[in-house]
This record gives C-alpha cells, sequence and structure tokens, in this order.
C-alpha cells in the first residue's frame, strides 16, 4: 500500500500536540485542544455538522469491512425519532482474521508512527464535532451542548489522553541499548539490545449507551496506540457516534499506507449477545466495558485469555458536614443531581446529612431544612421547562423510567419529580431528579445502598459527621463509587474524609460551590475513577491503564 | 514510634542508588551495585557468612510476629544435612489484622520514604551475602558460587529494580498540581488537586524452591515500596533465604519507625496447604507466585479479589540453523544446560536441529553430528566430578530426579545422565543433563511439548529451518517460554526468528558463544519473561509489574 498521507507530513501536523498531550499528564494543569464552545467550530460548522447527520439517517451506513453478512440497527432516539440507520452485521470468523492481518506493519510502524495517526483520526473526529454531537445526543439522550462537549470535545480529550499515555508508556524502554558488564582483567561482556512493544491481539470495545465515545475512546486509543487492533461493539442503542468512529479511523489508517481493518465495528442483532461471544474469542486479549456490575463482573470471571477494563455501578455519596457557603453548595449540587437526569456514573446518589442539622455562613440548618432547601434550588434551576430540557436532556431508555417510577416507592420524598415538555421534541421524555428522605441506620438492605441508575437521590439522616464517613466507608468498599463529595469547614473533618477516600480508593472533590462539579472530571488532569474500589478496575487515564496492553520483547546479540 | 534511624540519614546514604538504578532502567546499559565475586565482601566475609548460618541450623527462627500459634520447618539440604529450623507458625486472624494496622503511616510516608527504606533492606541483606548464600544453597541446591551470585547479588539487584520502578511510576503524577480554565470574559475555574499513591492491600507472596531470593524479591519489594504489607509465604523446603529476608525487613521497618509487621512471614506445617487459604482472603489483594502451571492457574481462576502476578511452566527453544562460531556455540549451550542441573525456567530444553544438518565454520554438520558433538561439549565441561558439582549443584527435590530417570525412556538417549559425585557433599544427589533424540514431526502429544524440569533436553529433528520456527512458535504460542535462542548466519533466518518472537511475545538471545548465556538475565537491562505468552503473565521488571499494585487518590479543591 502507498501512504497518500506520509507519517512525515503528520509528523509535522500533529507531533506538537503529542508533546503538548504529555506535558499535561506530567503536570496535570489545565489543557485541551479541543474547544467544548459550539462556536468555536467555525460559523457554517453547526448547519453542516446537523446536514451530516440527517444524511446518514434512514440509510444503510456503509463500512467496507471483510465478512460483512447482513444489515441490523434499530436505534431511535430517546427526543423520539427512529434514526432508521443500518450497519453491516460481522460474521465474526471473517472479521477476526481481518482485523489481525494488519498487526505486523502495525507494530513495526512503532510508537510514534501509531500516536501520530491516532492523533490524526482524533483531529478528523474533532472536525466533525457537531456532526458527533447529533449522534450523540439522539443515542444517549444527552441535552446537544453537553453531546458536543462531553460527547465530542471531552471524549476527544480522554482519546488524546490515552495517546499520550500509551506513547510514554511504550517510550520509557529505549530502543537499543548497549551493554558492557566488565570481567575483572579479561575482556568485558558486550551485548547490544533491541527492545520492541508488542501488542497483545485483537482489542474489544463494549460500548455503552450514555456515553459511547466519552467512555469508549480511552480503551479504543490506548489499544490501537499500543499496536493491536480494536473491534468495537456498540450499545445496540448507541451505534452511530461509534460508527462514525470507527468509519474516520479506517479512513486514516487507510491513508497512511495501513490496514483499515484494524479498526472494525461488529454491530450485533436484536438478542444476538455478542459481546458475550466476542469477549472469550481466542484472538480477542483485551476488553474495555463500561455498564451493569452484572455483565462486567462476567467479563472479569470469563475472559480470562484477555486483559479485562471495566467500569461497573457505584454509588456516590456527599458528605455534607458544614459549610461556608450554603447557597454556593446548593446550587453546585442542584446542577449536579440535574445535568443529564443524574444519568452520569459520577452523579451523586446519596446525600448524607446529619439529623440535628448543619452549620453554614447563614446560620444553623437542620437535616430537614437542607434537604428542603436543596429541593428548592433543584426547583428554581429547573422551573422554566425550556432551560430545564436543555440541563436534563432526556431519559437514555425505558428501564431509567421505570427505575425513577418505582424508586418514588422506597420512602418518604423530599422532592417528586416531575415531566417536563421539551418544546423542541415533544416526544422525548424528561424528567426532574427525584429526592426521597431514607434513614442512614436503616443496615444493609436499604435501598440507598444500591445503584439506582437515573434521576433519584437520597437525604440520608445520619447521626452525626462520624456516622457519615462510616457509612461513606461502607459505601465505597462494598459498593464502589466513581465519586465522593464532601462539604466542611473544619479541618479535622477534611482530614478525616480524605482518610476515608484514601483508605478506601476514592476520589474526592471538597467544597464545590462554583462551577467545578463533582460529576464531571477533566482529562489530562482529573482521573475518572480509581480502579482501587468496586466501582472500576481501572482508572481512566493512567500508565496502569496502558502499560498491560502491550508487552515489550528484547532481542540481544553479542556485539 | 520514634525512629533510631532517620529518613534523613537514609536519604544521605542511600539516594544516590536510587538515581543510579532509575537511570539503569531507562538506559538499560549495564548497572549493578551488587558484587558478584565472593571476595569482594571482605576477608573475614567467608568465614562469618558460614559461621552465621551454622548458627541457624537446628534451632528457633525468632520473629517477634504477632499471633504465633506454634512452631514448624523441616527443610533438609538438598547436599544431604537436615537443616533442623523451626520457624514461628502463624494464626492468620491474627496476622493479617497486624499486618494492615501500619499501612496508614506506610502510605503517608510517601513513595521516597518507601524507597529509602527498601534500599536499606536491600543493602542490608547485601552485606549477608556469604550467610544468604549459604542459606540458598541448602534450599535449592545450587552450588555456592551460584547461590552467592544469582541468589544473592542478583537478587538484590532485581529487587532494586522493582523498588525503582515502583518509585518511578509512583511518581510520574505530581503530589499537587493547580489548575485553571479559562471561562472566556469570566474568571477561570481554579483547583488545587493532591493526588497520593495508596496501596490495594496484603500482598501475598508464594516464594518456590529453586530461586526463593532472585523470584521472590521482585513482588516482595515492588509491592512494599507501593505501600502494601507484604506476607510472605515460602516453598516448605526453601524456607531460610526468605525468613532471614523478612527479619531483616522487619528490622529496619522498626528502626525507621515504622510497624514491623508490615512485613512478615507465614510458614505452612506439612500438608497445610497455606497459600491456597491465603490467596482467596478479602484482605490479600496482590499475589506473586513462581511454580508449576497447574497451581498458577489455580491462582488466577481463583484469587479474583486480588491482582495475580504468576510465572509458570514454559517449553524453551533453541533455534540451531547454522554458525559462524561451532565450538563457542557447544560450549556456550554446555554450560547452560549444565548450570543448575537445567533447573532454571529459562534453560533450554528443546534445540530444534535440521535433519539434513547445518553449515558451521567447521563445515557442515549432520543433525547426528551435531548431537554428538554437543554431548561431547557437555562430557568435557563436566568431566570432572568438583568442577561438575560446582557447576551443577544439586537436584533440588526427589521430583527432578524421578523426572530424569524416566526422560531416558523417553526416546533415543544422546546423552546419558551419570552421577557425580560431590566430593564435600557425599549426599548431594548431583547428575549431568540427559539429552533425548526426538521426532519433530511427531505431533501435538510429543513429549518435549511438555515442560519436563530439570537436567532434560530434547534434540528435536525438523525438516528445515521453516519447520524450526514453525515449531517454535507453536511451541511459544501453547506452552510458553521464558526464552528463545538461535544460531543463524543466515539475516533472513535472523530476521525470521526475530518476527516469531514479536509475534509471540518471547525474549529472544542470538549466536550466544561467549559468556553470557540465554538462561541468565542481567536486571536494569534484561526482561525476565515477557508477561505475553503461557510461561508468564508479566515481566521482570516494567512498569505494568508495578503499575497496578497501587492507585491514585485525587483530592481537589477550589483554589
Amino acid at each position: 500500500m502507498t501512504a497518500q498521507l506520509s507519517l512525515q507530513k503528520l509528523a509535522e501536523t500533529r507531533r506538537a500536540t503529542l508533546d503538548q498531550a504529555l506535558d499535561a499528564i506530567r503536570t496535570r494543569a489545565y489543557w485541551s485542544p479541543h474547544p467544548e464552545h459550539p462556536k468555536a467550530y467555525g460559523e457554517t460548522a453547526p448547519a453542516e455538522g446537523l446536514a451530516a447527520f440527517e444524511a446518514l439517517r434512514g440509510g444503510r451506513f456503509e463500512l467496507d469491512q471483510p465478512g460483512t453478512d447482513g444489515w441490523t440497527g434499530a436505534e431511535t432516539s430517546p427526543y423520539g425519532p427512529a434514526l432508521g440507520i443500518e450497519y453491516p452485521h460481522a460474521d465474526i470468523e471473517v472479521l477476526l482474521p481481518a482485523l489481525r492481518a494488519g498487526m505486523g506493519a502495525w507494530r513495526a510502524a512503532g510508537p510514534e508512527a501509531r500516536a501520530l495517526v491516532c492523533l490524526e483520526i482524533l483531529a478528523r473526529i474533532s472536525a466533525r464535532t457537531h456532526e458527533f454531537a447529533h449522534a450523540v445526543m439522539h443515542t444517549s439522550g444527552q441535552a446537544f451542548v453537553m453531546a458536543l462537549q462531553a460527547g465530542g470535545a471531552n471524549a476527544q480529550d480522554r482519546g488524546l489522553e490515552a495517546v499520550a499515555y500509551a506513547y510514554a508508556e511504550q517510550t520509557r524502554v529505549p530502543e537499543r541499548a548497549d551493554w558492557s558488564k566488565p570481567q575483572g582483567r579479561r575482556d568485558p561482556l558486550e551485548m547490544r539490545k533491541t527492545f520492541t512493544a508488542v501488542p497483545r491481539g485483537v482489542s474489544l470495545l463494549v460500548g455503552c449507551n450514555t456515553f459511547p465515545t466519552w467512555n469508549g475512546y480511552p480503551g479504543l486509543f490506548a489499544s490501537l496506540a499500543t499496536g493491536n487492533p480494536v473491534l468495537v461493539k456498540p450499545h445496540p442503542r448507541a451505534v452511530l457516534p461509534l460508527a462514525l468512529t470507527v468509519r474516520i479511523a479506517r479512513e486514516v489508517l487507510a491513508e497512511t499506507g495501513f490496514d483499515p481493518n484494524l479498526v472494525a465495528l461488529a454491530v450485533e442483532r436484536p438478542g444476538e449477545g455478542l459481546a458475550k461471544d466476542l469477549a472469550v474469542r481466542p484472538e480477542v486479549r483485551i476488553v474495555d466495558y463500561t455498564g451493569s456490575t452484572a455483565f462486567g463482573d462476567w467479563l472479569e470471571t470469563h475472559a480470562r485469555q484477555a486483559q479485562v477494563y471495566t467500569e461497573k455501578a457505584g454509588v456516590n455519596t456527599v458528605v455534607i458536614d458544614s459549610t461556608g457557603d450554603y447557597r454556593g453548595m446548593l446550587g453546585n449540587l442542584a446542577f449536579s443531581l440535574s445535568l443529564y437526569s443524574g444519568q452520569m456514573c459520577t452523579t451523586p446518589q446519596n446525600l448524607l446529612i446529619p439529623r440535628d442539622g448543619i452549620a453554614t455562613d447563614a446560620g444553623p440548618r437542620t437535616y430537614d431544612e437542607v434537604v428542603a432547601d436543596l429541593a428548592a434550588s433543584v426547583d428554581t434551576l429547573l422551573g422554566d421547562d425550556a432551560r430545564a430540557s436543555a440541563l436534563l436532556g432526556a431519559l437514555v431508555n425505558p428501564d431509567v423510567k421505570a427505575r425513577l417510577e418505582a424508586a418514588a416507592e422506597l420512602g418518604e420524598v423530599a422532592l417528586a419529580s416531575r415531566e417536563v415538555r421539551s418544546p423542541e421534541w415533544p416526544d422525548a421524555v424528561v424528567r426532574t431528579p427525584l429526592i426521597v428522605k431514607a434513614d442512614g441506620g436503616a443496615g444493609s438492605g436499604a435501598p440507598y445502598l444500591a445503584e439506582c441508575f437515573g434521576p433519584v437521590s437520597f437525604a440520608v439522616a445520619v447521626a452525626s459527621t462520624a456516622d457519615a464517613l462510616e457509612l461513606l466507608r461502607r459505601t465505597v468498599r462494598e459498593r464502589g463509587a466513581m465519586t465522593v463529595g464532601a462539604y466542611t469547614t473544619s479541618p479535622e473533618v477534611e482530614a478525616a474524609v480524605e482518610e476515608v477516600c484514601l483508605d478506601e480508593a476514592a476520589q474526592l472533590s471538597l467544597n464545590l460551590t462554583g462551577g467545578v462539579f463533582v460529576n464531571q472530571t477533566a482529562a489530562f488532569s482529573d482521573f475518572h475513577g480509581s480502579g482501587g474500589n468496586p466501582a472500576a478496575n481501572a482508572a481512566l487515564c493512567d500508565a496502569a491503564f496502558v502499560a498491560n496492553r502491550f508487552r515489550t520483547v528484547e532481542v540481544r546479540r553479542p556485539a
């Protein structure tokens, strides 16, 4: 194959970005090359992005993949319309060997070339951020601006971060080394050594419904950048964003002279259960998964031939001990509970509040007052239907709606969920958050000790902050947590909550009262999950996330 | 606790060594602070080391550990004498909580302090290298000089290498970061972040019989340096070297003000099967194991609550295509087969030789001639009983002897194993290597396709070098390999064997004809195993070996 796009040209255009990313993961200061503002993509981008998305609807999504044996797909937007897109269905007996065919040349290209190709893929995705935003919106139910940010810019950041980690990790060992061992008066022993990063094999990405790109890109790009072919198995309700990604990846691979089949798509027929079949194939050596604890545990147990990276359910907690900015705290929490209808793996579920109340800059507040004030804050935030829709998005699927409805029976309702009419999307199922009161001493069967995914939170009354910390510890240890928040003006309480989070490996946000929210993490600086509690066995993104996706082969010979 | 030995003092004495180690793992040039020559330890060291070892025999090995509920131990030297040492037996219900008690302070000490304490432990072990050499010799059966080098200096190197990797990995993320995200005309969002390496929990080292220190130190020091308490469960036949290690570690921890129970020993009663019980305890979050594939697979399947690092059986192969130094090749191979009676996980087992013979600088040699010449080289090397004993050591246990005896029935014997009388240790079981002829086309039931641990090699006749490479590929893929060797003067064959090793993730040594042997690897430069084929799921030592022994907890707060 001849490359239309040379690696030298890629180095000129992309190497500086790689170097900046390498610097950012080292300093962990703020950095991003992917703008969050819709207008940053140019005047014509919004209309072009929408047109591109509309052009995809009601047709076949062609991908020139080997082994296509039919067409499948039945995505319906959480905003109402059916997308009507059909995707190729693959005969995996043909597709899996095809994925492996280009591995040798991809391995031989080396870490820098692979990183540059990955950066080119990301740059082309970035240029089509508006199109991706519509695709993410109409599969996940995220509101448009969030879909553009979280599903576009922030997802691209996480992909780039993974490429940077992969490059850094593969280049920590030199390509060549000369070794000379003194032998007293005799001649030294002298060897020449080469070290090559080699891939493990096919990497399987099992995509999720809510964040197909954000949760998918780290594993996809970490595996590709370390030399592994990647097979993308999207969630049947959220195929389009990953199908677009695969198409762009294949284009860039072909243009740079590599085998486009290094990245391929495997969409399942309804009820096919394709992920289970693929995950235990001997060719599959890496699996990335975001979703339920049940299937995550299944993968960890059965896909023994593979490295398995899972993000599963967790129960996120906020400890409310005291605050010097009561109004800021309420506003910040109200936003966190409302954003994307609480359908983030990072949304707080349990708010632990001392029964006797808390000290605030606005005077003491009882448990009941805090809960009522928070409910009022949510009401105020979501009072206007148009504004509420832009924050809440839509419920991603009927399971979330059913869970929300059932949750109102779990205790005294402090804030009822209400239906919101989206002015633009009358068929969207939009709901405000439900807050249920609960007793912190209720024991291990308490409903708040299980993840209740969706716009449901529990205001848990505890006897004291000390009891809150014990409940926090138990919750993280037994149920896992992607995030922990705490509000306190006491240095002692702050130290105590930090101690619990260090003991139980949970990521902690303290006293958030402004424009940073516990459920949002920034690539290059914040870790998403810790990999050290039951909510996830990996963090996005650290060295451990990439270091075992490749191995180093040494060849030594006498010098 | 007050520290007798301050961290500042430790920094003065040990930081430079850490920096040199960090440099060595980056350049992979030759480096070691641990001398291999017995005389390097001073004039009185040999006598003192022997006396110290003799003083341990026939007594109780006191360790001031919590939960001691009895005494056990029945080591017998492969050289004959019973050691007569009894070790404390632990009530693990008491010992496991005691291991965890000091975790908080050990975590809070940070990566540098932990590294320095580990280096102090290694320095004290190094100062007692002669004593350790006797302990390793009389548990593993290694000859004295090898026990001093492999079980002393080289093991200390591997421990130090693990400390360097652990330190490097934990310090890749800064302790603190300031983060400022622009918000257009509004004030930037500003956060202060801290990042802390936190341990996973108790790390269990399941020791092996043949290399208790060399194979044990990487996991032990990697886990301790990343903040985890370490419970050492030695092989019942090789307790003493690890018991000494634990005692020294406990002394240094106590002197530096840490809880000595961060490192503890768990010796099993005969038939107790303690490793199985310990490996699935919820407190145990990391397991390091070297030994049989059966138990390694059991650990990987059942110890699901832990990170499990295993080195298991493999079938090491040498491809003999051609050579420009026939004499050097024969001598090098003869030494590799003989060293420690082939009881290294890195010893070549299968020598693949084209049936029609090979080209050499001494003219063409048929398969039969190569095999006969190699047999003669081994005979010459081991002709003198005293010299043979010093190279062969003793058979480590009766299983190896039984396997060797049975192997003589597996095919035509090209070189019979003979009994060697050790002049110094008349009760030692010392045997020279057996070489059996085999047919490379024999199919998957061929005896050479299973590991035959001990002084047994197969001279496998293959139709061509191409067939040899196919057999190599299949052997590594299905059986695993710690090492691959190859001899060739052909650049094409060299490239082809490299390709197989890159494809199957095997470490390759080419054309060794001098003083470097395929079964020896040097810390800081050579990788031991690849972690990418069935012989081991980890390499000693790389970033992947340490990166998942700890997690990073972030705490963020508004600036």
